[in-house]
């Protein structure tokens, strides 16, 4: 951490400043500058908090130069994670895993048809929301419950672990009970409360980014769920929030070799809730992979234009199985199976 | 509602999709044009899934014309809602209403002190955080129930209302019996379920605006709290997320002006968390009030550069003092009083 | 053009609005709702000004239907258009183009090293700075028409059509003269005036899109020039603004599809400038082909930490031939070459 | 400028950096860290080019730790700069300056009407637009000369110094003939040959703010006209570009006290351009001068339902005039007049 102090900053209060830094076993080198005076600090900076020295009214500003992550970080574990779920092994080195199904699950006829078709094509986990965030309390809020034994029947059958979101920490119980990979939706992204308690389950995590959050504060909800005791984290990109409006997110890819660099977690993308068009799936699944996801996540419909929720993104299940077919091809390009 | 077909568009499914509208109540006019044909809808399409409709493959796209929230639109419900907190009434025509205290709550002693100061410039109720949502786990957490019980110890000794925030569901009967105002953070402002537990019971809300959320998706939050019966929604625009760095957040103060055009709902603003930034809090603060805002929301401490939290944003008590001064003679200009 | 009148919007001025309409050819269908009356225009809205009828005090909001952009626009224009630079095609159906080069033309010998580099691992056209956009007047500002003379002598000697950017419109000559492809900067998106300028000369142009522009108004930037009545556009995406820090911008590469789908011209991605940052660019090179891209235009030196300008982001020459490979075998997955 | 090398970085190569350093006259202090080496540069390091030296393949990032601005920074010119516009002198200690006229110049009479009336109202610049800026190619480009030479008539009439914008350097001489206060849109913020054209010429600069520029490129923007010899330079916030739809752009107020801590330079808000609605700029005016700005800018019209551009966005000459009264008041408070 490096602390620049004002042009005039008082000399006692720098020193009382620096006895109380190496109370916490903190030292500092002192650069002095024509207009800044400098100081560098040495030691576990984790726990300072940047801002309220930067609050000091002798302090002019307060830069990080480590990452405030650490159990995320890949400086301080230099080999990648792989998350097991439910059999599937999801991470570097991995076939890249291919999450698929219905928006929302809406009933059991229709959750057995789109299971089997994304099956058939391929997808190795099964997705549907039970619990639906929604922006309108007019929208159709999910079965609950009811959607996540369709599911589970849809496991028996295909032999497909499944993914859902949790909304709340009271459904916590329910969701280890029978879930096998537990999504925290881009809304709870700093849902801390949530994700404490999820630190203490031994469940995998999907962690959405939030929509306007950036990369660093994703790794720091990550760490705490990962503080609590529970390593087993993906990160999900899902789009985030810019001024374009011929998209509904504006996918940022980046964050594939971003992640891959800086932590050593799995990254998978959703290229359905990043765009919100069917029209621009493919495309975006196809870069995903080139660029080096561990995973996607694809909504699949046997009926779109009838479907409960997000229609317009999800795709037939032919597109499904066309786009799983050239996703092969390039996954093998870039030293992958699929 | 707007609905354009794509230029080929068979006749059959168009006169399809026109039944199922119809059938639930509402009916389209068309207009033939060269290029496009497009249909007006007439009825309540509150409840319309537009995206649902843009996912049918002959359709362009979908525009609604009205707002798709109800409860919080002024145009159904014209006049101004006054909200009572505690006997301190906040909306239009009443003063406005100041309320301040630390970032978090630390122990008896200086919240005592700090609720004194703020009380003798003029603040009409007590904030402080009790429960305390951080970016890093490694920060403080905040005291919880014995912060809350030290912020109610202040209302009976300065007769001033408090708020402070909820961060989960669990803790809502604690709230209820404790607190006069219910703060929903920014990160919280889409927690559906937790917004469905709030419609529920009888108390004053404070719903902040989220970092990336629009006036529109922050006006839906209000409709679900105030579609389960409880009306009692304030609104506190507390800086979005931007592209500059020169500030925490960019304080976006022409959401009061259109929040007092587009609903009923009183109107608060947070110049400290957006700003982050104590040198900007008096002129943001002074700006809101010209601008026409209900209240203020702003941190006060007595010793910043050791506050446990957000030290660089909170006010030394003789700026806050200043700041309510000045606050006074503008209030006036603009027919409020402070 | 969908108008929305206010609720109680008096007739005699709608009239008078539908009567100036007409005298420009424009007719009006009514839809008679609940709360509102809404209009749709019939006839050729593209010279209407949208703004302007929404600013009269009984309109309550209006909404383009169609895209106001028609030369750029793939409905008026269904055939993809095959741009010819220098002899090499870019285009939908042509091998993608790569260009490459240094971000800055430093001196002859440079710049005939890195071209020889270039040319051996694929490249078609030579990129590089000669007048160059620097944010600060105290940093390296380009050779200018030096430069430009030593990227001419590469291209007699390695037969590489060359691309460089045009910074003011005082220089239109000398690039007709000497240059193959005019790059428009990110900055200059907007230059109404210096976009007009080139719709007057014959001479392909490389418009790459504003840090904070939207595909509506990119697209706009193309009918100044195509208006003029020069169609060669090809556009460059080069990662957008917003609040993400670890990257330099956010690349946007859902455009490559949509501008597929919205318009007829070939989409060139940049994922040097987008990403600021050299580890970055293999995997968005190789996501941009997989998405569908003409062509990319990547910044290649032979020294980079050294270089004059923007080394962080230039790819070691090797780099750049294991990145043509891989990018050689994605390519024919999605059925081009390379 | 703070250096952080990795963490094997080799001895030899800081090395030979450090000398390169110093052959530059910059000297660096060592801090050893447990994870990094982290190095303070001392001297003048305006010049050097962090991004480049990021770009070494030893060198994990690099931190700025003065502004690189220099002739636009408070730190070196503490006291303030007031520009002296045709005798209205505009900046700190002095009174607000209010420019108003319609956005575009139209005609004669309407030109002659609406200066009458702002005049009337207290306003002491005329603006209006001679050379338009619009998005789309079929929209009304502005008058050009012809204009200038009408607001140059309301200048004799009216006694009022008048701002129009240049949109290209070929028009210079014009305008420095005709024009006293030369704006620079928004869009041209960053054309960087314009800036240097305007650093030889001796007429004071009305430089607006970029629709998604920082704070800190402003600043360089204005150091580019100030490095060339020019010091007259006035900034102008007209809203920035953020995910909002309500408003056409997001007006940042708290440039306002930023500009005022960190530059010497004249601050001037236009309400018009950053809401796009004239219902809000009373509002944010109001706010404007609450927050201390030295100016505004306002578009006023006597017929804004038949105005040639941004009608949406143009007071009515009344209610115009009920802003600046108001305005009058709220500028007592904060110590100006108006």
């Amino acid at each position: 951490m490096i602390i620049t102090m004002k042009k005039n900053a008082p000399r006692q209060e720098i020193d009382r400043l620096l006895r109380e830094l190496e109370s916490q076993g903190i030292s500092a080198t002192e650069i002095q500058g024509t207009d800044y005076n400098v100081f560098g600090l040495v030691g576990n900076t984790t726990s300072l908090d940047a801002r309220k020295i930067e609050g000091l009214p002798f302090v002019d500003n307060v830069q990080r130069v480590s990452a405030p992550y650490k159990l995320a970080n890949r400086v301080f574990h230099p080999e990648d994670t792989v998350v097991d779920v439910g059999g599937v092994k999801i991470g570097a080195g991995q076939p890249i895993a291919v999450m698929a199904g219905p928006c929302a699950i809406e009933n059991r006829e229709l959750t057995d048809q789109i299971a089997c078709e994304v099956k058939k094509a391929g997808a190795v986990l099964f997705r549907g929301g039970a619990y639906k965030p929604r922006t309108s309390p007019y929208s159709f809020q999910g079965l609950g419950l009811e959607g996540i034994q369709y599911m589970a029947e849809v496991r028996e059958r295909y032999h497909m672990p499944i993914v859902t979101e949790l909304m709340s920490a009271d459904k916590i119980d329910e969701f280890v009970e029978h879930v096998d990979l537990i999504q925290v939706g881009a809304r709870n992204m700093q849902n801390f409360q949530l994700l404490k308690e999820l630190g203490r389950i031994d469940k995998p995590i999907l962690l959405k980014r939030g929509l306007a959050n950036t990369i660093e504060e994703w790794l720091m909800s990550a760490e705490y769920i990962m503080a609590g005791g529970n390593e087993k984290v993906i990160l999900c990109e899902r789009g985030i929030r810019t001024f374009e409006k011929y998209t509904r997110n504006t996918l940022d890819l980046s964050v594939v070799p971003i992640i891959k660099q800086r932590s050593h977690l799995p990254i998978v993308i959703d290229p359905s809730h990043a765009t919100g068009d069917r029209k621009l799936v493919e495309a975006m699944s196809l870069a995903a992979i080139a660029a080096g996801a561990d995973g996607l996540i694809i909504e699949v419909h046997t009926d779109p234009p009838h479907a409960a929720s997000d229609g317009a993104q999800s795709l037939y299940p032919e597109q499904f199985a066309s786009l799983m077919e050239k996703g092969r091809a390039i996954a093998k390009v870039v030293g992958r199976s699929l």
